[in-house]
């Protein structure tokens, strides 16, 4: 398999680390003649042209004029025991942009190419040290926002999808297997009877919408959703905001302060990547800015998945609050009756949970935390209900394998649809060959998650979303 | 030397990489039993615990409940041979930020204490793994701005004022001994003769001035300088500022557009670290927000280091170019007669290289990159001569050992001064062993440098300045 026009072990390089200050950087190369080419710029040449795959050097980037770049350990690789599958290496500088880029521009110097997106992982996938399915678990965990998302990610690259497909594929080529009989010796009576064994084909079938089914959870892991905060001035939303991303483990905790209008942060509901919003009160006003900034809280809800409305619970319900929770609003809405641990709290009056409003209301205390994981559980139920029914299973419990992309899921559709023919041409009594047909697609459509059957064209898109370096 | 109170050789460990998207991340560990502790949530235990120094490990890091974390490489460091002189290990990741947080809490959880800024180089300097100055110089190489910058800083890491200062320090030494005979024996009149060896104390001296001398260009190439583009509207200040922003490697060139008031970005000037800004153009306006560019411009140009003046050759000087021109600035301001590639370009008046006005001017083109080259040098020599006259060698062509701090600077000073103290004291006729104790006390403050008589709350200052992981 070869997908793209350019050679496939020619040496590349790439930086592997983030160009930002940090006290280590990775520069890594692949390719026919990676160590012997380096060597020509390594203080050491003698020492890292013999050396065995899987041992570190320390020694000197240096340049052309003999002065020295970097300080650096040499991660050596020999084909075939690396990620590529061929001779490559990983060279461990200091962590500054202009030292990671002046060795960087040394390799190139030295007789490397400058690798493309995902060219790493493409060689990995072409000289059979991976799968696509696993090979693409590479980028999830790369991309993945929260721990949930990541495990899942884990998971899918130690080839926990990639055995569910084949255990399905498995069970349709033997389904193909005793058809193939039938087909070339149809005299034969006692082959005939129960050649097509349809309860097989339908637990084959089974198992792909199991997959199918866990996707709609797997794409809310990768892409996660809006939650704004709304309310009235004074409502308590932007201690519930604080109170949100300190109870939560965000791995991008920085608030983003952009104008007086709202705020914004990353946060971790149960695994769901969320992106929080604190909005400007909403309320009838005369001051220009102001009324911006209401604006921009009206454009902030219509775009939410989620729309969290605060009400101060000592002041209770006011008509402004009655107006917003009457409108028809895109996403779902769940009140939140803040300071509920405060002496003067009010009870929760009956029209905010039955009638024209019936919304869900969690009592919350930014001063407490209380009410906070409530806040977060009735989120996931919320998102579940407005996505589809069959991942209702509840997300944080996913155990098992699941697809990791958009064109996984398709794959597994397509493969389903060609068992579901199958089975009615069977029914509809057509020609054996035509069933077998159908059977021959869907293990063809399975081929193209883990990459059997993948067309070079594909594999071009897939490899072109990776980050250059993987 | 124990600089701090917390135990030196206790496991730590710290995320090494940036906590950006990337393909990789190291996550670092050093201390007593690192390996072992490592092994006990790695899926190949036995062979990490078997493993050699400077060999590298495939594998997973599990959780407690025995799920896959990341798909790892580590790379295993034995005592001596690794960076702090303890046994170490990078565990080399996934690149994503919640994959690298999700190894780094595990790693934590399984019994490393988080590092201290600084502490693996505190560690490698503790065990005579390196001195202080080539320590310093990992921070300086990691900060650096520009390819001379880390060239300058990598020369220090591989030892050149280090052995500049072991040198000098021998020089002193030898001095000191003779003095010591002297002091000893008195009565010998053969040693009295020629004891201060004044013209051997006066060459260290010349040496630790020369390096004093160096340090002024050192912090400008660690610190750059403020560039800011004025002019009037139209005069072609943006597509100076692209042409300027083109032409030079500069490690972060992207464009950071504020406001409509001003652009900036990070330069490279011939090694000089620049970070540059576009202006709105000064001239007096009633449009109430372009007035308060013109107040932003003016802020700007009184924070620069240098001014940039461009106008427009085809239209010629202005009365408001003139203004701008007859003022006090702060900074020198350089005049750019731009569109000299133009036909209707008109020849230089003599009123601005001459008279009230008197400013170096070059003829330059954003279109055909015609005097950038002559931009980045006339600023140099600006630069050069507003900062110490010693350093007007020329930044590009610094060769030799410099200083890489303020601490070293103060040090050098402090040494040359009791050197010269040393020689007063002897052409007054001081005893010998007063003189004795100014080499001693120039021996000290040279050992500062270096880290042999360094306080222990200095080292606490210097290592606290380093990022976490270094």
């Amino acid at each position: 398999m070869k997908p793209r026009e350019y050679e496939l072990d020619s040496p590349i390089a790439a930086i592997a680390t983030a160009l930002v200050p940090a006290a280590l950087g990775i520069v890594r190369v692949s390719g026919t003649n990676s160590i012997e080419i380096l060597s020509t710029i390594f203080s050491r040449a003698a020492t890292l042209r013999a050396a065995r795959g899987n041992t570190l050097h320390h020694g000197w980037i240096t340049a052309r004029d003999g002065s020295r770049i970097d300080e650096v350990m040499i991660a050596v690789y020999r084909e075939p025991a690396s990620f590529t599958g061929e001779e490559s290496a990983e060279i461990i500088t200091h962590g500054g942009p202009a030292v990671v880029l002046a060795v960087y521009r040394r390799i190139l110097e030295a007789g490397f190419r400058a690798a493309e997106r995902g060219e790493f992982t493409l060689r990995a996938f072409t000289n059979g040290k991976t799968d696509l399915a696993r090979a693409e678990a590479v980028k999830e965990i790369i991309d993945s926002r929260t721990d949930l998302a990541r495990g899942h990610a884990a998971e899918r690259l130690a080839g926990n999808l990639s055995r569910e497909i084949e255990t399905i594929r498995t069970m349709i080529l033997q389904s193909l297997a005793a058809l193939g009989v039938e087909v070339e010796y149809p005299e034969d009576e006692d082959t005939v009877k129960g050649a097509f064994d349809a309860e097989s084909v339908q637990r084959s079938r089974e198992r792909i919408k199991r997959l199918e089914s866990a996707w709609a959870a797997e794409k809310l892991l990768r892409d996660g959703i809006t939650i704004v905060l709304a309310g009235q001035t004074n409502a308590g939303k932007s201690s519930l905001f604080n109170t949100l991303l300190k109870e939560n483990r965000a791995i991008v905790s920085d608030i983003h302060g952009t104008t007086r209008d709202w705020l914004e942060a990353d946060a971790d509901f149960l695994g769901i990547p969320v992106r929080l919003y604190d909005t400007a009160g909403i309320r009838e006003t005369t001051d220009t800015i102001e009324a911006q900034g209401v604006t921009r809280t009206k454009d902030l809800v219509s775009h939410a998945d989620i729309v969290l409305y605060v009400i101060d619970s000592t002041t209770g319900l006011t008509p402004n609050d009655r107006i917003f929770l009457e409108q028809e609003h895109k996403a779902p809405v769940c009140i939140l009756w803040n300071k509920a641990d405060h002496p003067d709290t009010l009870p929760v009056p009956d029209t905010l949970t039955s009638g024209t409003i019936e919304k869900p209301l969690i009592p919350v205390s930014a001063h407490t935390g209380e009410g906070v994981t409530h806040i977060m559980e009735t989120t996931r139920n919320l998102v579940f209900t407005t996505t589809e029914k069959e991942s209702s299973e509840g997300i944080g419990e996913l155990r098992g394998p699941a697809p990791g992309s958009e064109r996984q899921k398709q794959a597994l559709s397509a493969a389903r649809t060609f068992l579901e023919h199958a089975c009615e041409a069977e029914q509809a009594g057509f020609p054996l060959d035509a069933v077998a047909q159908d059977l021959e697609d869907a293990l063809g459509a399975l081929g193209e998650i883990t990459g059997e059957t993948t067309a070079e064209d594909v594999l071009d898109v897939v490899f072109s979303t990776f980050c250059v370096g993987k």
